[in-house]
């Protein structure tokens, strides 16, 4: 829609100088998430005529729901989630990638249906201060079974965060946070409002199009502590939930030891959100960090050029190209990835890992590789397995117990032993299959 | 004052060709602190006769002091404070915000009233090596008893950090730093110079003014580690507290609990060190990371712009506007705030919080709200008892119970139970009350 | 070299365009690192004609040994050395810094000469997709006793990283991991290729002089946790270092102790690493974080000028100047220092201490001063003891009981007490020497 002329008259003036056309053009088709209630995205009228739909209203549960983030990992979240139908809730981790419109009225209904108050603070977005979501200051909290409506008209556009503001060195962490777009303005725009588990978005919207961009994905990162995750699956009352997490677990003692993006630790990411590009593509990433640590995001053989920082373009000549960006704590970045073989933005086609490079969050709970390793996939290199085409099979990181610590990290061969002998003899005797025998340097 | 045309000219020469008008007018007023001594600033001649003080000498003394930070925290410190009068120190943490003009000749004087050796890094200003403050490398450091004169003039503007040096790992964080602002040049720049406990400055330098500045702040943020901050609480003799603070406490080991900002946490920080605004106006933030992790800071409801990084301008084209400012140890920044209802830069009147982002620096000891959250409060939002109007009563965070975690954080009737009630029962039986019924979401 | 028109062309026929003066031309001095074979550094022909080799093989093998980084403290480490000559390995910590040319084809060819499996990445650097050194996914980790050749054409100048990639959250900050310098192109660059420890190149490339440059470092910095580097210190069969390295150890929980400069904490960085200048020169600094902790620079005295970002460099309008610099994991800064007496980049001739300012990181294991402190020592300022000349002897700190916490901290008199009897006394009765007087101030 076109930003109305005179923004200060409000919403009742507005709706009367739309064309009756518009008014009556409300059946907007969005392919319904399935296990969702169909009030779960209404979209309303298309207030200025320009072809799509500018109310936009959206009911979000809590559910509480546990996912294998790597193999043999079960990890208790909270995510916001579509209102569900029926009795099984339609939830993923992290919560769901919400898009809208710039000039929008969104309304955001947030039904508590979790044993615990909850709110809604759109991180980053312009709204009233009584929609600021911040319990005690701004509103008081939603308690269990209540709801409460978030309604604002979207008016910066950019990528934003919103995320629960109770007790949030504990509930953003337990995973209720998402990424929240605002598209800029352009008639005839549709595109996807829900977007489940972020990922690759599943339609561009027309700004983005106009930008050269010909793929686009939402990259959520999250670091947790597994010791907090686990009290809600430890203990069974409320109360004493209530008890060990918010009084006597000490976030500032806090180290996290997974780390997820969308939802997965290597080896799951390279399975469930790779980033798929082709040669002479420009790609958009939109990326938040919605755990606590500060980030520094690698991309191999690739060097994107940082487009907008917090939603906010960063001003054309200076767009800083690196390969390790910082993103702090709430931060989002836009990044232009240019895949090819230019030789100054990337490297040419293959198989390109994209980690955070804070040594101990490629693993899983220290053990590698694992965190939120994915890769750049280009065209070609995916194979049939649902997995990138690697060097080397990856199957037995695929195994739980290599995470447990139970299989050694290199092949026994090379220490002239097998891995069922492995543990046997040392430190006492020799080791089982022979002592090993260090390489010797031959020189020429 | 103008900048000497050649500075190489030195002292003396310059003193020459000062007006003997400019000279005699030695009689500045600035109101004395309370219960500090009349050497405390002493402000001395206007050496070119633009109607302020170019001789600015400081008298500090250090002080050890017991401040609650929060309701039921009471915390020693050290601080640089004015020099006292009498048998009680006049003290604040944090240490106070000291202002100067760019071409002053300043003269701070450490007297060490302390029962260690400390010095002062003027870090971020042009000086002197000798003035350096690095103990061993650029003076001994200043013993107990002793005191020593930092001598520089003033020539870069902007925001610094003036610190101790001596064994900074853990000075530094007990308090002994403060900020220090050079303004710049201007004629008849009469201001306070001495400002305790930072916060709201009392008054705007010319160029502040200049650049359409209204209101201006001094933001000084601080995490502790309460366990380095009770030895010298826990023990008497100075010898004592020297190994258990300097040999036996690892600060590489340190996890900060206690995060501050101008020396208080939330709730006090509402209180104590709110950032009050009126819609239209600029603000000018002048912040200080005085700790020693990398803060994320962030304004909900307004983008403001950045303007200086270490006290040096970013040239007009990039600056940055966001939401969320990286500020590492040691770094300033200077923040352009436009309160309003501009829709890009601020969302309008109200009462909006603004706090580090990384989650669990929100948290006093890791029970949440805490931590340096304070808030931006527009005129009208200020209540009758010294607290931001909010949406619901903040009383029960000024009960120390809760920050001791007595307290549910969370209203008992929402497990139909009761406060006493509360941790009886489970975790073997049904709660007092009743069992905590699931809310169930109605399909409409 | 000047770059090839059309470098789609490839090797054979780009060589072939060559003159035959060019091609003989193969004989270049490099002064060999003593203790290196003579196939640890290669140069091959001229390509271009234009008088500098272009053809660069690198032999590296991994070698573990032990460095004393402070005194007492001795430390395991791995680290990428030139092939050696004999038995006895030439090694130093960090890595050796490589230098070559953008143009240049190179060859690193690793020689597994340790007992676990090992690759190169090549950080930052265009180079094909197999070449990306990632166990599993683009190679198969080089085990002991085998090699692999990396093969790349340099194409974008810049400060680069290059690292392991095996167990990369133990094996770089086991010091697996050096600065990679691409040279831009220049006709007759003659530079020396290998610089064993990093610190002062012994020579500028060209475009460095043509830039204003009249001396450059390469910094690197690394945090390591003395608890890792003992463990291959503590076993001696690799199964059991395997296990205890890899599996049992959780560097998620990892807190650094020892932060080093060049493979030094202070003191020995003063001695070994400083940074020598002289007023009127132009200083490049190129930093590499090859650690896994957020840095912040400050140069004492200082303000230098960002112009590079990861090897990009940042556009003339918005290179900031400073004094705290933000280096996160992996990421590379260059810096323009210009010593002198301007008054807004420098402060004058003297000894101005540089170091990380998380104030805990200017330890050795909790104790001040120590961790990556070095100084920017001007000319006249280098005592002939090889140390920077400081105003009290530092004498104490090259002693290994200060840093075992055996030696107070301050000196005894303060305390009217002596070293020998310290520690006795307290807590229950006086301290021997008499009771600590507090300092009183005179007010006058």
């Amino acid at each position: 829609m076109k930003r109305p002329i005179a923004a200060a008259l409000g919403f009742t003036l507005l709706i009367a100088t739309y064309s009756p056309a518009a008014l009556a053009d409300t059946h907007w088709t969005e392919a319904r998430i399935p296990g969702t209630s169909d009030q779960a995205l209404v979209l309303g009228r298309d207030l200025d005529g320009d072809g799509d739909p500018d109310e936009i209203t959206i009911r979000l549960e809590v559910i509480e729901l546990t996912e294998e983030v790597y193999p043999g990992e079960f990890v208790k979240f909270w995510v916001f989630a579509p209102e569900g139908k029926g009795m099984t809730p339609v939830a993923r981790v992290p919560s769901l990638t919400i898009r809208v419109e710039q000039g929008d009225r969104v309304r955001i209904i947030l039904s508590n249906t979790h044993y615990f108050p909850h709110t809604i603070h759109l991180h980053g977005t312009i709204h009233p201060n009584a929609m600021d979501g911040v319990p005690g200051i701004t509103q008081a909290a939603v308690m269990p079974g209540e709801s409460f409506e978030y309604k604002f008209v979207a008016k910066n556009p950019g990528t934003f965060f919103y995320h629960c503001h109770v007790q949030p060195d504990v509930h953003v962490l337990m995973g209720l946070g998402g990424m929240l777009i605002i598209e800029p303005n352009r008639p005839n725009n549709i595109f996807t409002h829900l977007v489940p588990g972020a990922g690759r978005m599943p339609d561009l919207a027309k700004a983005t199009v106009e930008e050269g961009y010909g793929r686009e994905y939402s990259l959520v990162y999250l670091d947790i502590d597994s010791r907090l995750n686990r009290i809600p699956a430890a203990y069974k009352d409320p109360r004493e939930i209530e008890k060990r997490m918010h009084r006597d677990y000490d976030s500032t003692q806090r180290k996290a030891n997974i780390f997820l993006l969308n939802g997965r630790s290597f080896p799951f990411t390279l399975r469930d959100t790779p980033i798929e590009v082709k040669s002479g593509e420009r790609v958009k990433l939109r990326i938040l960090n919605a755990g606590a640590r500060p980030m520094k995001l690698h991309t191999h053989g690739h060097h994107p050029t940082l487009t907008h920082l917090d939603g906010y373009p960063v001003p054309a000549g200076m767009r800083v190209t690196r390969d390790v960006f910082d993103i702090g704590a709430a931060q989002r970045i836009d990044l232009e990835l240019r895949p090819g073989d230019d030789d100054v933005y990337a490297s040419g086609p293959g198989v390109w890992i994209m980690h955070d490079h804070t040594e101990h969050t490629v693993t899983n709970k220290g053990i590698s590789p694992g965190g939120d390793i994915t890769a750049i996939v280009y065209e070609g290199f995916m194979g049939d397995d649902g997995l990138p085409k690697t060097a080397v099979s990856l199957e037995r990181y695929f195994d739980p117990e290599y995470y447990l610590g139970h299989v050694p990290v290199f092949n026994p061969k090379i220490f002239n032993t097998t891995r069922d002998a492995y543990e046997y003899g040392w430190p006492e005797d020799e080791p089982v299959g022979g002592k090993f025998t260090y390489p010797v340097r031959e020189n020429k």
